[in-house]
């Protein structure tokens, strides 16, 4: 592996060369060995055109195994046989099967972003936690950032009336640490997680911090049982809210999709890299492993940081409190169907 | 006036049939009377299509004055001959230009909501104020309610290099109010006006307060001189900012816009009514007075308040408190551009 690549003589001090992995499907019976070869493919593939960061979705080890009833079910906590279920989880990392992306990562001086299933050692009460997680390695092969995340779709207990299940809030605890951003590959980084891209507060928490990159790996059903005429939005959805979140912060975000037909589920692909400005400045076109790259200035941030998004100058702090409010809850229920005003307002239409 | 339409029939309980009332430039000598016929058009041709309720846009009785400076400038408060300045404002609502408005509001029994600058009487300390001002009128031609600008955009002083100015941080002052949630029209109702709606917070505080339709005025003229790299994404970010805080609470919006060439300065049209699911479902196609029309289903709010932004079930409030934080302010200063770490990350790219 060589640099002999035009990087060097074209690379600009504050840009930041990405890589966004997608991936394919992973079968429920595919070894990790044989999925981190795949990681490993895009990952050399990112540093023979100079990216510094690879980027790979959420849960990039297995299948994505919430879509299953694995233990006893039951409306309580995880019980009965786990060996399955467990053995979706890392409880080290590297672990033996990743140790491999990280020697490569360190031999190629690139650094990559890699979601997947934590198992935690027990806690000083005796409690192993499980976390959606995510790990930032930095180009000398080393964890430089660790995150959680924060918002958990999907329900607690086995549903038998759905096509599949989505049982992540059974099988991962809600992060305790929230949203940091980290001073990295020469920029302010942070990450995110899925369902986390959906919610104005993630970006601008980061934002806040400063964030001039937010990184987001996704598994995003095409099916959305609660609701199916959300379905065809889908992809609509998945861009509008990572667009969004870019221009509203200033930052670019890279969102990297596990797409395609896993086990009988389709899922979203799109693979996305978003500027300061919400445009997108590449996609993926395949719904298989792919990698698409951007040379991501990190001084455009201040394009919008610094004028129309100035927040020192700008926002309103004291106007936002029911946003951190815990008792918010109230005041949506409070909205009644049936309101002494309604008649009045809905009566005098005829002539 | 009859309501002769096919309206009674198919309307159904939870529908609210909205006129969204775009206008075309107002000049700066265009009296009060001949803006006010305008709306009577438009509010009359609302009427016709069945229409509950018609919104107008910000600053809708004049031309939009803080592109000048219209005192003697400086950068202190407002001094020296006021004059024309003042002729721009309101002093009382109904007034006498917009009784006529009030009037036939009733007689057609078509709610409106209508943008305007205010300046109100002195205060207990005699202090006089002034407010971009939103107030909803009923279909009994009485005020239900009255929102005051939340976030308010341009600069304090005269800027000369500026092609023109925009001076609303001059002439108006910060809502000390906030964001309300009014039962009205069968619905629960908000109201933002113009650079609010390019906040997530906006949104956010009013959809935790089970908001189902927001309405939002604007002037947005399509050159931004602090940076024109916005200029050509004016169009886009406009939808943009709207579509998703529709989406990410669930509510309709409806966005109208003062556009066209208003004495040499273009502003976007594109006036818009975006459903909870992000999608426009009608839109402006002129640049002039136009009135577009929905039937909007507040029941649709529902498919997203209920599902995926079930706020009670997946929000994390513990996680956002940076947000509501007036000392964040420091976070965003001490991003350093001379980070220690910025040579380790970049050098070692040479093989």
């Amino acid at each position: 592996m060589s640099f002999a690549s035009p990087r060097d003589a074209v690379h600009k001090p504050r840009e930041l060369w990405i890589g966004a992995a997608q991936l394919g499907p992973i079968a429920r019976d595919e070894p990790r060995d044989a999925v981190v070869e795949r990681l490993l493919k895009l990952l050399r593939q990112g540093a023979e055109y100079g990216c510094e960061l690879v980027v790979f979705p959420e849960l990039a080890l297995t299948t994505f195994f919430p879509r299953w009833i694995l233990d006893e079910g039951g409306d309580g906590p995880i019980s009965g046989d786990t060996t399955e279920l467990d053995s979706y989880y890392e409880v080290e990392m590297p672990s033996v099967a990743t140790q491999k992306l990280f020697d490569e990562a360190k031999r190629l001086s690139v650094g990559f972003c890699l979601g997947y299933a934590e198992l935690t050692p027990p806690d000083s009460a005796g409690v192993r936690h499980r976390y959606n997680t995510y790990v930032l390695v930095g180009r000398d092969g080393e964890i430089e950032a660790k995150y959680r995340k924060v918002h958990i779709p999907g329900h607690e207990a086995h549903e038998p009336w759905r096509q599949f299940q989505h049982l992540e809030r059974r099988y991962f605890e809600e992060s305790p640490d929230g949203f940091q951003v980290h001073d990295a590959f020469g920029g302010k980084i942070g990450m995110a997680i899925c369902n986390d891209r959906r919610w104005p507060e993630t970006y601008r928490v980061m934002g806040l911090q400063g964030v001039e990159m937010v990184l987001i790996g996704y598994n995003t059903p095409l099916n959305y049982a609660p609701d199916p005429s959300q379905n065809p939005l889908a992809a609509f959805h998945n861009h509008l809210v990572m667009q969004a979140g870019a221009y509203q912060n200033g930052t670019w975000v890279v969102g990297v999709a596990k797409g395609g037909i896993e086990e009988g589920v389709e899922s979203l692909a799109q693979t996305a890299i978003i500027a300061p400005s919400g445009q997108i400045v590449a996609q993926a076109t395949t719904i298989g492993d792919e990698l698409i790259t951007a040379r991501c200035d990190l001084d455009m941030c201040d394009r919008y940081k610094k004028t129309l998004f100035d927040f020192d100058r700008y926002r309103r702090p004291d106007m936002y409190s029911v946003i951190t409010d815990p008792t918010a809850k109230s005041l949506v229920d409070s909205v009644a169907r049936d309101r002494p005003d309604f008649d009045r307002l809905t009566q005098g239409d005829t002539p």
